[in-house]
């Protein structure tokens, strides 16, 4: 047995993790396409395996919910949601009828544009709503063609998952006890990788090819961090990975414990650790870990959750609660970032080419004010159930900021006149993510009252790398040098202009960068409530004059491995 | 009569204009689409139209190279190989047969996924190939439902032609004397913009639906600077207009008459001045011009044109041409910037929902070295028949010079062992159009020989605004304060390593804004050839102290449009 062999992934979900392999096998459904006599037989077929497939996804919901709460059940909410969505199962129903041919044909074909459009809305939120549909469509071929999917009882407390890709179901049938993950594809962006990092399970995805040599039985020694995964290690590697997971445990432990007090650096600076939040559902868990306020609110669930533009009512409903459930700490929303793409049901967008440079955000909300001013009479109309900071997105220069406060002024206008009560003072900020804006943040600044740095975008902007693109994954790192001398400029620009500067980016969250990002100058940082107990333990750690050395060290490198490497040290 | 009334557009080709309004009327093809008894007959009536389409191309194609020359006659092959592609006519009659339907409608829904296929292709000249096949489309469609084609016999000298939109086969079509042109859509990349560029043409694009309360016989001041449209103007601004006109006609007049002379600005600082072309054919006209060598040679005809990848012979003979014509003057060659599409005839490409975030250009070539090291080879062959620089589209690290570099050095040990021979010293570049490589220029300077800022790509991706989507076109313009912040920040990395910074996208090319681009520091500006005598003529009049003044005060602006303000001082 050949011991020791190292493949390298991408780590998407941090941690050390040994265990023995396991793979998730699929079956994968096996059809023909082909014209049919009888459409309506196809469709009584469809139907009865919808109904199946709700029944199959209610067991699945009840058993996410005891093992990892209401919250990661609700994906399975939405699963349901597909299954009687006229846009889904009722346009199968339809094109069956249309062009007669057999229900696992048009079932396939359904699944694959609904999911390519939805897959191309410029939001992550959006992005895992794509893998959901993939889900619910993989389910229906399996029963309409008679297959059994992997049975997860085989899965023992210490295996470490190895699949093709997991989807959303998969993981919510993880038993308690898995100690890691490895697929062939999916990027640190992935719902494999998110669903990886909230259930606190290493993972390494993207192996490629690679993978094929992996056996069930297989020992793993797998670094969520750095992406490395050791087949077969010998007893001395095996023995010191073991050692540095005790470490780990203990490190892990006692940052929970400290999860609820302020962070401060050794030296005695505050930094501020907020949630970033993108539904309700999300409140309670933030609140458990430690959130001293809300970074980034992403409103983007009303609009997509509903089947019309959601009203001033229930998005106010919405703001109050996020807000009450803070007070008095501060809640940034950011207002509606919907990109380009026409199938949203109610929306009649044009498609686009290049969906994350167009007509997206702020654009999107300056050409269509009626959406636009909802929000923001909306978010008014909340903002004396808590502290509300407003945050406007994809900003790239002054008059869009200018004409965002205007349009905001009028409808404050609006509402002190029909009698409504609004905040005095409500902080308007900007989002950080166009390239232009972090290289101009010092003309941006003196026009706001906060900034936060969305890293996600503007690594892909600066770098020219979609971030759902695999192909580029490779080059997407927000550890960049390119990135990080933006959010130097930001952090500068914030100084000067005596504002706080914030990062609600994936690099917010990830630990190995909190001393570079402390050193950089960020005043908050804003991550997925999982992360947060490790990065105020991090915080804790830090000096502040060695983090800015560091920080120093790592503009001057000329990739993001070499940045990692320093952050490491 | 309303006078005086203003109009606002995109500046897309320079120059003052004053005339009478002619509609260019285009019939739309109208027809339904249904299945058909008889699809042979449908395919005999494809068949014929294809016909009846190549016989007046052919006409057009005479017309064209008669007025405007050869070189722009070219389009027209390209719009006959269209007809005899079996990608496209072949596969209109096969999916007549298989779908039963009408030839007009299968003729539609073909052009119409070509066409959008082209257009997500990173690169202009690819983009023009979209329209080209629109155009060809148009007039199949126009013959198989019986219409008329506009009649340009229509247009006097001196009208001001007023279109929709305006295709190649419009421009072509236009009679000596045109005096402007204005149109709904299009922006400054599209087409007709290079068209009239090319003619000399003022236009304006770009005006939506304002331009319809135009009618034929208005009198029209167009300013293809600005992209101000006077509709009946006073006898005044008329008098004022024409007297600018003549100013302008003798500035052009001059500068055309020094074309070839050498540009250094008025204290004396040289500056060469090159020019961007896009196949062999535009080697004369840069010639003629002025062109003091080639600042961009795009390789991707070669690819294009071909049905198959292009052989090292194939693509030897055409880097050797394009070096003995400009020899010893240097010629910059590009390696390969093709992006991620599949459905380029012989190339297998994944389609990307961003394909300019995607997979294109150096990063395409790495993952095909097969492909690359076909073109290196024939480049080093090439370099003993003349000046070559290798320049490297999309680099945004150091380790991705040092890949290219290394695959480079490879092609020329094997040349060398076959016993072929290779010019000594090449200078090998990149070209700075990743927003990363600008901001690590002085990480990336010491590792080349020389940089050339891509503007275009810089634009857009600095400011997030894919520049052929006209909903973001108003936010996508050059001389925003980040493009040019980025643009003086490589200027002096490069200067501070010693090497020489040109500059290749559109900006370089608008003498507008050519005191500004001196005062940043540019080595080097190549533009398309009809700019070139008057960026020299500007080039003279430049002190270099007051070119840094006035450039220092455009980087502190907060939008494009003040930084054109100062440019026009």
């Amino acid at each position: 047995m050949q011991t020791d062999q190292l493949l390298k992934g991408i780590g998407a979900a941090p941690g050390l993790a040994i265990g023995r392999a396991v793979w998730w096998r699929k079956e994968r459904p096996e059809f023909t396409i082909h014209t049919v006599e009888d459409p309506e037989r196809e469709v009584a077929r469809l139907k009865q395996a919808i109904e199946q497939a709700q029944e199959q996804i209610s067991r699945l919901r009840e058993t996410a919910a005891e093992r990892m709460g209401e919250s990661e059940a609700a994906v399975f909410d939405a699963h349901l949601a597909f299954l009687s969505d006229p846009a889904y199962t009722g346009e199968m129903e339809r094109r069956i009828r249309d062009e007669a041919k057999n229900a696992e044909a048009i079932c396939a074909a359904v699944t694959q544009e609904m999911s390519d459009m939805l897959a191309a809305l410029p939001d992550e939120y959006m992005q895992a709503r794509a893998d959901d549909i993939r889900d619910v469509g993989d389910r229906l071929l399996l029963i309409l063609t008679g297959r059994q999917p992997f049975d997860p009882s085989l899965l023992e407390p210490g295996s470490v998952v190895v699949a093709e890709e997991l989807t959303p179901s998969d993981t919510a049938q993880f038993p308690q006890g898995i100690a890691g993950m490895i697929t062939a594809r999916g990027s640190k962006t992935a719902h494999a990788a998110i669903m990886a990092r909230t259930l606190g399970i290493p993972a390494v995805l993207g192996l490629g090819k690679a993978l094929d040599q992996i056996q069930d039985g297989d020992t793993l020694i797998l670094d969520g961090t750095t992406g490395d995964v050791t087949r077969n290690p010998n007893p001395q590697a095996e023995q010191a990975a073991r050692e540095e997971m005790r470490r780990q445990r203990e490190r892990r432990e006692r940052a929970l414990a400290a999860a609820k007090e302020d962070a401060r650096t050794a030296d005695g600076k505050r930094v501020q650790v907020f949630a970033n939040i993108g539904s309700l559902n999300d409140i309670e868990l933030a609140l458990q870990s430690g959130a001293e306020g809300v970074g980034l609110f992403r409103t983007e669930f009303l609009y997509l959750e509903n089947d019309h533009w959601p009203t001033e009512e229930e998005q106010y409903e919405a703001y109050r609660r996020v807000l009450e459930a803070f007070n008095p700490n501060p809640v940034i929303i950011r207002t509606l970032d919907i990109g380009g793409d026409k199938d949203l049901p109610y929306a009649e967008l044009p498609k686009e080419e290049n969906p994350f440079l167009g007509h997206r955000a702020i654009r999107f909300c300056f050409s269509h004010p009626e959406i636009f001013k909802t929000q923001l009479r909306a978010l008014l109309r909340a903002s004396v159930h808590g502290t509300l900071w407003i945050m406007f997105p994809m900003i790239e220069n002054v008059s869009e900021i200018r004409q965002a406060k205007e349009l905001l002024a009028e409808c404050r206008a609006e509402l002190v006149k029909e009698g409504v009560q609004v905040a005095e003072k409500i902080p308007v900020g900007i989002m950080i993510e166009v390239p232009a804006a972090a290289v101009t943040a010092d003309l941006l600044a003196p026009e706001v009252d906060f900034m936060s740095i969305g890293t996600n975008d503007l690594t892909q902007y600066t770098l020219a790398a979609d971030r759902g693109n695999e192909q580029v994954a490779h080059l997407y790192d927000a550890a960049h040098p390119a990135v990080l001398r933006l959010v130097r400029q930001t952090c500068l620009a914030g100084k000067k202009a005596g504002i706080p500067v914030g990062m609600c980016g994936e690099l917010a969250g990830d630990a190995n960068m909190t001393e570079i990002l402390v050193g950089l100058g960020l005043d908050e940082l804003s991550m997925s409530a999982g992360a947060i107990p490790e990065v105020k333990e991090r915080i804790r750690s830090v000096q502040t004059n060695a983090a800015e050395a560091k920080s120093e060290r790592a503009l001057a490198q000329s990739d993001p491995d070499a940045v990692r490497r320093i952050a490491q040290e």
